[in-house]
Formats: structure tokens, C-alpha cells, sequence
């Protein structure tokens, strides 16, 4: 795993803090990866804890950093937010490159284990190990208080790192998360093409199977919006809900009249998701 | 001055109101013109004032409404924002397609009069008439209660139009504006280009000669990034501070350590402009 210093691409500085982003070879993934940082200014005089942000379906590391307004609240509360890109990159990555729901800014936050895809596709590994190891590195960053939240796909990512790395988070939230791939139409065929046919293997990717089958975290929470148009037929939050209520698992999960599943709705909730975290990680 | 109801494009909701995107004919330009307006929660039961955002070169609609960071204490504060286009646009419109300082994207928010741009650079008929009209016919719009901002080339739209127009607005503000375009080389050709050679009329489109010549507003704020690559060569805010000084004119000009040109800058700094308008609005 290496830890070799990345490459600065760009640096603002904003509410007193610094809007980072580096590029870096990743052993992980076989290819270049690019992240977006927020060190906020208290990180000039101690180690800060660290949110990590993992965006949805089609998105880069700049989606959220360019429209997600986390920096005047993470800056005010000492959060560094780390958002990683949401796949591998690059020519020699196989790709799917007219489905946008598989490949290319579709990684799932998963290791594939099937072929052409487990050489390249293994977020799971870079966003769980890779990534935390470079950040530790090369960061004012306090290891030891590490939270995750995401959006849509990367809803599902937060959730089911969550579940699978209780230790290692101290919180986790969520917008619009997609809460059981192995339900949905647009899900089922990239757990198929990066897993395989095992359903067992899918179920470790699905965050109410997770909690149906025995996984648990402290508290979790959602927001969802009502004019979502992925809500009826993908999102289904009452899907994890369920196992939540049954299993005992804490959930506090937000309908929002109207709001839709753009970044006009994460930016209203961004202020709520970072106070959830930083109760939980200051 | 056709007040026709503009086409929505988008709306979504975001912090309690709404943030639309129009387009409509525009008479004063000759093409279609896209415009983002943010509609506040308090818009339901009362007319609410109108802040006007002009965007800079290259800007469209979009950049201020995606990374401006406005909405949060905009709806907090019951202030309709509306960020227009910053130049006509289609293919019917002459252009020179490899200058991002001039043409499509760099209306500098005047009424060209040489032509060939006559016919369609009409920016500030199109700022200070048409849209407005527009707004007042079909928003829940207090035009009585109007302010004008805006950064770089729309900051120098924002100076420039409340100069000359003291009445229109209660307030005005900048974000590392162009504060004299008849002395910036990038901004000279632009206005021989649409106003001819008669440097009288270059005088009337540049905030510092304004003042110089006897304009006057009641008070302006800018901030400007000390780390802004355009700072020393282009903007100058010096200039107009000087300019202020000799006449009289109330600025407060905040210099801002290690601050450059972009939206993570003007987001920083989002929050203290809506409030100075707000002061002034409410």
C-alpha cells in the first residue's frame, strides 16, 4: 500500500480553510485517483477528525466539493471532509461507458471479485484502506475519530462501510441512499457484473441485508426527499427501515416535502448531517 | 418590452423556497435568454426584495446558482435572488469564439453601439429593463426594495449600474470586481469593440471614471483576495478606492489574505454580502 505523497491538482482557500485536491497512483484501483480535501483552519494547530463524503452514480470527487456546501460549517466545527471519486478512471479501465449505472463513476464502494472487472474495480479496498493510510499520512488528521456519509450510491457506500467497519466510524448519514442494491432494477445488474452470480456476495453489498443478517452500527441518519424521482422505484428507505426496526438498530429518518435528489437537497440538509457527525466525533 | 411568462427550465426546492431556471425571448438582446431566480419561503405569503447577482466573464446563469452558496440565508432572510445570463447567446449572435473576454459569455453590461454587436449586446437594457419588467410581472417581487451585486466583470455590471443609476438600487456589492475596464488591457478591446472608439463613452461604462466624473452611491463593499492571480495586473481595486475617497463616497474595501478569484472565495464571503444587502433591504 502506498503511502507516497499525492500530486497537488488545485488549492482554495475557503472560510479560512483550504478546498484541496490531489491526484495519486493507487495500488488499489490500478490507476490514477483523484480526491477532493477540506482541511479546516483549526488543522494549523491540532489534528482534526475526518468526515468522509461519498458521492452518487456519474459523480467525481467535485460534485459535492463545487456544489454540496460543507465548507462554512466544517470549518466552523474543525472537520476535515475527504470525498473520494466514486470509481477507477482511465482508458485501460473496463468500463461500460453508455451505462451510467455500471463502470465508470459507478463503483459501488465494493471489491469486485469477477472478471474483467476485480483488476481495477476495488473501492472498498481504496476508500477503506488506500485512501485513510494517504490522509494519515500526509494530513493533520485524527485517525482515531472517522465518520462516513454519502449520497445515493454513495449513500449505500456509507451505509454498508458502516455496517462492515463498525470500529472504524464513529457516525454515519446519509441522503437519498440507495438501501438494498440487490432489490433494485438499476442495481441488481452491476452486483451481478462485479460479483458474480453468488447472492450471498450481493447480500455483504446491501445494507438491509447487512442488518438482516447480523450486522449493526450505533444510530444512523436519513434524509429523503418526497419528489425524489428514484424514491418509489429504487430508493425505498422503508426497505432499511424495516430491518432497522426490526433488528433494533437506531434510525432517524427525515421525509422532506418537495425536495427532489439533487444537490439542492443535500446542500439544505449538509448543515444537519455535519452537527449529527461532529456531536460524534468532537 | 415583451413581458411574456418565461418557459421554467428547472425548479427545484432547496432551504424551504425554490430554485428556478427561465428562459424567454429577449427583445433587448435579440435571442433567447436563460435566467436562475431563487424564490424564498416568505415569497408565499408577501413580495419579497430582489437581489441582483451579475455573474463574470465566461459565467452563465448557472456557476453563482451551483457554487455561490447564496440560498441558505437568502431564504433565511427573505431575498429573492436573480442571476441573469452574462451575455446574449446563439448561433445568430456574432461572437469571437476564441476570446473568453469578449462576446458570448462577456457582455460587460452595457449597450453596445458599434457594430456588428449593436443588434444583440444590449446587457444593460436587457439588467436594468427587460429582466426586471419580466420579474415584476411573474415573481412575487417587491421592486420597490432592489440591490445589485456581483463579481469581476459582474462586479464591475453591479458598480457601474447602481452609479448610474442611484435610484434603481438601496444597495451594491463586489466580489474582486473590475473596477476600471478603460485602463485593464484584457478589458479595452472589449469596449472599443462594442462602444467604437469615443473614449466619453468607455468613461460612462468604468466605475472609477464614473465616480471621477461625478457619479455617486450611497455606499458600496468589496472584498478582494489578496492571492487573485487578476489582482495586480487587472482589478485594482485601489483605483476606485482613490476615486472614492477624492468624492466623498462611502466604500468599505476588505483585502483579504490568501483569497483568489473563484467561488470558493466568493462562497466565503456569500454570507457577509446578503446581510449588508439585507440591512439596507428589509
Amino acid at each position: 500500500m502506498s503511502t507516497e505523497a499525492p500530486t497537488l491538482v488545485s488549492q482554495s482557500k475557503a472560510h479560512g480553510g483550504t478546498q484541496f485536491v490531489y491526484s495519486h497512483e493507487s495500488t488499489a484501483c490500478g490507476c490514477t485517483m483523484t480526491f477532493a480535501i477540506f482541511v479546516p483552519p483549526q488543522a494549523e494547530r491540532r489534528p482534526c477528525p475526518v468526515l468522509w463524503y461519498l458521492s452518487g452514480l456519474t459523480c467525481t470527487h467535485a460534485n459535492v466539493m463545487e456544489k454540496g456546501e460543507y465548507r462554512r460549517l466544517a470549518a466552523e466545527l474543525g472537520v476535515i471532509i475527504v470525498c473520494p471519486d466514486t470509481s477507477p478512471r482511465g482508458d485501460h479501465v473496463p468500463d461500460e461507458p453508455d451505462n451510467w449505472q455500471f463502470g465508470s463513476g459507478a463503483g459501488f464502494y465494493l471489491d469486485a471479485t469477477a472478471a474483467p472487472y476485480a483488476e481495477n474495480y476495488r473501492m472498498e479496498s481504496y476508500a477503506m484502506e488506500e485512501l485513510p493510510a494517504l490522509v494519515a499520512a500526509h494530513f493533520p488528521a485524527d485517525m482515531d475519530r472517522q465518520s462516513v456519509f454519502g449520497h445515493s450510491m454513495g449513500g449505500h457506500g456509507a451505509l454498508t462501510l458502516a455496517l462492515k467497519h463498525p470500529e472504524r466510524f464513529r457516525s454515519c448519514s446519509a441522503f437519498a441512499p440507495i438501501v438494498s442494491p440487490t432489490m433494485a432494477d438499476w442495481s441488481k445488474p452491476a452486483l451481478r457484473k462485479y460479483l458474480g452470480e453468488d447472492t450471498a456476495a450481493h447480500r455483504r453489498h446491501d445494507a438491509t441485508c447487512l442488518v438482516e443478517d447480523g450486522a449493526r452500527f450505533s444510530d444512523f441518519l436519513i434524509d429523503q426527499g418526497t419528489a425524489d424521482g428514484f424514491l418509489q422505484e429504487g430508493l425505498k428507505p422503508w426497505l432499511f427501515a424495516e430491518a432497522c426496526g426490526k433488528a433494533g438498530v437506531p434510525l432517524t429518518l427525515r421525509m422532506h416535502e418537495g425536495y427532489d435528489h439533487s444537490y439542492y437537497f443535500i446542500s439544505t440538509f449538509m448543515d444537519d448531517h455535519l452537527l449529527w457527525h461532529a456531536e460524534r466525533l468532537v
